[in-house]
Order: C-alpha cells, then sequence, then structure tokens
C-alpha cells in the first residue's frame, strides 16, 4: 500500500536552505521571489491490507526516524 | 501568490537517501517496508497577480536552479 508523509519544519522554525535558495533566485533575477521554504515528502510502499494499521505504523515510524518532533510537523496520507 | 513545487527523481534513478531510509526502519523493526523515496517540495510566495505569469517564471526558476533536469522530474502549482 502507498503512504505519503509531509514532513514540513514548523513556522516559527527558521529554514536556512528556502532562505539560502530564496536569495539565490533573487540573484538570477527573480526578484518577486519573497519567501522560500523547502520540505520533504517521503514515499513509503508498505506490504499490508489494513489502512488503519498501516497508517498507525507510519505514524510511528514518524516518530522514531522519519520527522525530528522538535522541529517538524508531519502528516501521514494513506493512498487506499 | 503562492505556489508549490514538487520535485521527485525520475523512477529510474536510484535514491540512496531513500534506500538507506528503508534499511534503518526495517532495522527498527519495521519489517512491512517494501521501499522508501524521498523528495522535495519547494514552497514559494511570488508577488504578482497573473497566475500564467507567475507559473511561467517558477518553471524557469526549476530549470536553472530548484530541479536537477537530468535527474528529476517537477511538477508547478500556483494555488490561485
Amino acid at each position: 500500500m502507498k503512504v505519503t508523509v509531509h514532513v514540513q519544519r514548523r513556522p516559527d522554525i527558521a529554514d536556512p536552505q528556502g532562505t539560502a535558495v530564496a536569495r539565490a533566485l533573487r540573484d538570477l533575477g527573480h526578484d518577486t521571489v519573497e519567501t522560500v521554504r523547502i520540505n520533504r515528502t517521503v514515499e513509503l510502499e508498505i506490504r499490508g491490507t489494513d489502512p488503519a494499521a498501516i497508517e498507525a505504523e507510519v505514524q510511528t515510524m514518524c516518530e522514531r526516524l522519519l520527522a525530528n518532533p522538535v522541529m517538524e510537523d508531519f502528516e501521514v496520507v494513506v493512498h487506499r
């Protein structure tokens, strides 16, 4: 079963990579760029047939490894 | 105007980071994990009111800086 996890820094946490990309884009002449934030999406293929059980397991994976609970929020989407 | 760019490696290009995460998840006991791929999402705030012009400009930003055209595909979504 396919599962997508969207991971993003909390809005109040600075994103230095996004800030650097915004500056680089402006340096290239794209001066309408106001802000850039860079997030990640983890696409998993999980063996199993029970969407609720898979969602719970991926939630645990996020807490243990896929996201940094101090700085990041995450959302788990199971594609049924 | 908010713009989201989804960047992902082409399916035929290996994703070593995803492979390492899959192995780490299995080592933690999540043995239903088959594959993991890690993509990125760039969230931009662009000054302007013309969605078509903004989409064209962000397309150019992707080709110049936000994506690696050799290895990655990208999709630009303008939130109207």
